[in-house]
């Protein structure tokens, strides 16, 4: 056993239990933020810019009108300009023809004489004289001096967002260059894993990407970031790095070396530097967030896997810099119904990747949290949600608050999946997604997947069905769809025993079998097999002992814990496995005909047809493709029939 | 009378009503954008930028995984790497020490003889090895190579827009520069009267801010802009120009040029040169709208006007480039209630700036509409509303979608004041703004300010009242709120009679006299003041003549409309008027006790008893500051008695 560099670990029972370092004492979200924001004042500190790169910028300082706009009276429309004294009484049967007028046309001067324009509609020719019919009140169609702002009058004051549009009343009033909010954030990366930008990590290497995530992020807000060397794992070298970079910035920013890994000496550093004021908050991804005071500057500590970091960014970082008056990173709140349950730990404030679309009027979201590190379920999400810390969970069907982290028209670009997923339907969500259409498919099972359809919170239900009809355990579910549900053929897939050795129906019973859960249909092949066979599921080592699904079950064929399970043939192959093929199954998508009017799920169908995906199916083994593509619908005794429907074009916006 | 150049003039019963140029066909908004965006197919132009620079842009292929993240199985924990094999039938009563296991923290290798983490936590010491007292599964804490993406897998599909948490996995799968959309933007700004930005435009000149506002606008998807020299207006070096920006750009901006005036030659150019697709859209503002076809790309016209110029670009300009795949704008949905009626033209979509702000637990939106010249409108208004073209308008308190044009934060530093402005608030509404708050004040009276205050549609109703008491008029308006509502002095306030020549009371019979309307406080000081003479309103001519305050009295007066009117001492000053005061009226400002608790009246309150206020007001003339910032409640007789409350701290947050 080799030893533990480190300090705080201790022995004790012989267990290396107390081996892991635990967090000083978790902050709650709300208690973070407080001390956050009021340690800190804001640095005060401004630079001059041209006003053309002012957007996104807050004025640092209040900004006057050079001059008054107009600054001298001007006409507001094509016409006559005139004293309006002089047009008392007009009217149709009281012509005024007037001695003084001059013709203008809207942003002319109009000279001092006059105080009045007539538009030029009302005016007649009478010889070399304008001719009016009815009486002009001062000011009328005027737009006076200074009636837009007069000089020296506030534009904008201190502290505000400086937008587009702003930026043309800016330079209207002869506003060149302003003074505006700056802060200086350094980024450290430590870790000696990290390789820089550009460089291709070797096993067990990762790329610095969470400090490039930083500066991307809060530059959005005008801050200058300013990536550092990466520190390697020494105490000594990070506290130099930190010193440093406190020198030159008002925020110092520290990835990763703030989780509990034998490796992070970042709290130790920050100690032994100034002040730790917290070390580990009550909030998912994010737990490892470090902040502490150094010279009266926040050092703030980033997890390192990704989402964490994220959720530090964004609830932390971002808070930060907008108490000290910089914009607030934009979002977009919308309501949405939860399209399935989402638990939470209790006592954790959750933030909570998740897919937004639109079934019918309602907008759905889907949670999509695969953990911490999986940075492709936020590049997949168009949204989160955060989940308060007194929750344990919401049920499905809940209307929860959610922000999108992408323009709201990619709820229309955006197909929800709900049923059993298989490795035909990843190539179909990748060539789809190459297509601009984003396809979130969840994998809960046939049952939940009917059910959805039934419930009309999915766009349709990937299922893996056995034969040529609806089995009788999910007739009842489609009772009132029976009409509305049609089956789009995606593949044949042959369900194998799979094994190390190449083990057939026959060793069942004298082999360690490994399964699934009770409503896959791996599982219901199975036991058709089992029944035709005769052999009672008693008699086979680990009939009860169940995993999630077909790549768990190669898995641990693979691995040894079990010596044969049922899966896929491609599955099989995959993972190395020998198989011998034991029932061919249907890999369907079930959707309401009303969908097939849909161009997203035109798009999809033509994809399903096209010959670069039935290219992708025959090289991936184990697919038949002879009947993909094929629609059919359910006769009255449950059978599956083919049947022709009409097929809305694929054309989507955008796209 | 002078000539007139351009064509299309002509004359029919001596009247010039012809002489205006009608718009070929007003189109409606819906057809134009449909026109816009059907005829102009996307450019197809893309460059390559490093993917530090790729945030906001929208890629132009798909991206893909130059590696699998992991690349290895890696450890999810702190623990020790174990073959699952090895851990079957560990358990309590029968712990198993394991002869093959390898430490490992999390993000580490684990050596490929191994298929799981046991956690540290779950680990004893057995002499040199460990010792486990639970089964570990197979994957379990382990992150599977490829887990997050596997290599040549999609990361962003072509269309996808760039987030800056995007870059992080970017930049993690290996991806250091991508092909993103591009697209070319001329602007041509028109029109001898304007100076370039930094140029002081003369008396009626303006510097070409809208072409800037344009490039900053546009920029903001990825667009590269190029402003173009001034054109002058004459139709050879318009077109001139049109034909040099197409050579390198996508689309071509010509900005002013595009209104009706007689000066306007765009559309002839665009004739010219190709196709006038369509000019007038039915739209406010932004009803000159133009769009030319010139050998198939497009030339937008943009109206003169800066609020129809933003229009444009916002309802035309942005959703051009967002059907050639580009990110659409910005925008921030929320539901207002109108706190005020909004009319809107009835076959013309309006879109009306809004001051958004909240009123308790309500989303308030006020109506800002002060011309499609006053740029302030936009600058203070913190969103805007869409008005359907059917529409005729809707009544205070109907709930619309409106959308923010700034961060929802500012929403809690605003302030709606209803009743009746003076110049005396707009110089508090000054110093307000210059801290960060922002007062959004209208001017409907006296009576609409008690309206709202009761109907809790405004924060403070500044007023100007007569005495010591409530005049009997305000008292039934007062009925329910009268032990709830304060009084905050701004000032004494001289009412005036305001003439050239020194008009007093006695003259008001044999001058033309000019009225405010009704509710008015000058009227009501008018009426008393004639009551008190013996004065019967029949002998003031002029007395039925009414404008709409103040300020209009004055100018009225001033321009010779009328020789006396009833003003404050300031107004009349700031005319050159003499004046005879007649009255002190009080200005008040009129809130809900509660309100006093609120750090934006407790700002307010302080700044109003500030020496700079004061001198403010000292400085102006005609206000006398004794009474300034005390407190008044209403006895049960309706006099007002000065009070002491509790006043908040005017700390707001992010100020």
């Amino acid at each position: 056993m080799t030893g533990y560099g480190g300090t705080g670990y201790y022995r004790k029972n012989g267990a290396l239990a107390a081996m892991v370092k635990r967090y000083l004492k978790l902050r709650s979200l709300d208690e973070a933020l407080t001390l956050l924001t009021s340690t800190f004042a804001a640095p005060h500190r401004t630079e001059r810019v041209p006003v053309i790169q002012a957007a996104g910028r807050v004025a640092a300082e209040p900004v006057y009108a050079k001059y008054s706009v107009p600054e001298v009276n001007i006409s507001a429309m094509d016409g006559i300009a005139v004293r309006s004294r002089d047009t008392i009484g007009a009217g149709d049967s009281n012509p005024i023809t007037l001695e003084h007028a001059a013709r203008v046309n809207t942003g002319n001067i109009i000279p001092p004489e006059f105080d009045a324009v007539v538009m030029i509609e009302d005016v007649w020719e009478s010889g070399s004289h304008y001719q009016i019919r009815r009486a002009a009140v001062p000011r009328q169609h005027v737009r006076l001096a200074g009636e837009d702002i007069k000089e020296n009058k506030l534009v904008i004051p201190r502290g505000h967002l400086i937008r587009p549009f702003d930026i043309g009343a800016l330079v209207t009033y002869g506003i060149t260059s302003l003074e505006v909010l700056a802060v200086n954030v350094g980024i450290i990366p430590t870790g000696s894993e990290l390789v820089p930008l550009g460089v291709r990590p070797g096993p067990g290497q990762v790329v610095e990407s969470n400090t490039v995530m930083a500066q991307v992020f809060l530059s959005q807000t005008g801050a200058h970031c300013t990536r550092l060397p990466i520190a390697p794992d020494e105490p000594d070298l990070i506290a130099e790095s930190i010193r440093s970079a406190l020198k030159d910035n008002d925020l110092v920013i520290i990835s990763a070396g703030s989780s509990a890994g034998t490796r992070d000496y970042t709290e130790s550093v920050i100690r032994s530097l100034g002040e730790l004021v917290f070390h580990g908050v009550a909030v998912k991804p994010g737990k490892p967030a470090m902040l502490g005071n150094v010279d009266g500057k926040p050092v703030l500590g980033l997890p390192g896997y990704p989402l964490a970091a994220q959720t530090v960014l964004r609830e932390f970082a971002a808070p930060l810099l907008e108490s000290w008056g910089f914009a607030p990173a934009p979002r977009y709140p919308v309501t949405i119904r939860l399209a399935q349950a989402l638990t939470s730990d209790p006592g954790f404030d959750e933030f909570v990747p998740l897919f937004v679309g639109r079934i019918g009027n309602t907008l759905y979201g889907i949670p999509h949290g695969k953990g911490a590190f999986a940075q492709m379920a936020t590049v997949k999400a168009n949204g989160y949600t955060h989940i308060p810390a007194p929750v344990e969970g919401f049920e499905a069907g809940t209307e929860l608050e959610a922000f999108l982290t992408t323009d709201s028209g990619s709820i229309g670009r955006t197909l929800f999946l709900t049923g059993t997923l298989d490795p035909a339907l990843e190539e179909l969500v990748g060539l789809a997604h190459d297509k601009g259409l984003f396809v979130y498919a969840t994998n809960p099972g046939n049952t939940a997947g009917f059910l959805a359809l039934g419930s009309n919170t999915c766009h349709a239900a990937p299922l893996i069905l056995p034969a040529q009809s609806l089995p009788d355990r999910y007739q009842p579910l489609m009772k009132y769809l029976k009409d509305d549900v049609v089956f789009i053929n995606i593949a044949t897939i042959d369900m194998v025993i799979a094994s190390v050795e190449g083990l057939g129906v026959s060793d069942l019973t004298n082999a360690r079998f490994i399964n699934t859960r009770r409503e896959s249909p791996s599982r219901m092949v199975l036991d058709t097999l089992l029944a035709a066979e005769g052999i009672d599921p008693s008699q086979v080592n680990g009939y009860l002992q169940e995993v999630h699904g077909p790549p768990a079950v190669a898995a641990a064929v693979r691995n040894g814990f079990a010596d044969a399970g049922m899966c896929t043939s491609g599955i099989a192959s995959a993972n190395g496995l020998r198989f011998v093929p034991v029932a061919r199954e249907d890999y369907e998508l079930a959707v309401r005909r009303e969908m097939l009017a849909d161009p997203r799920m035109g798009m999809l169908l033509e994809l399903i047809r096209s010959p670069a995906y039935q290219n992708l199916l025959s090289g991936s083994g184990g697919y038949s493709t002879t009947r993909t593509g094929t629609i059919r619908c359910l006769s009255p005794d449950f059978t599956l029939i083919e049947c022709t429907l009409p097929v809305n074009p694929s054309n989507l916006p955008g796209l």
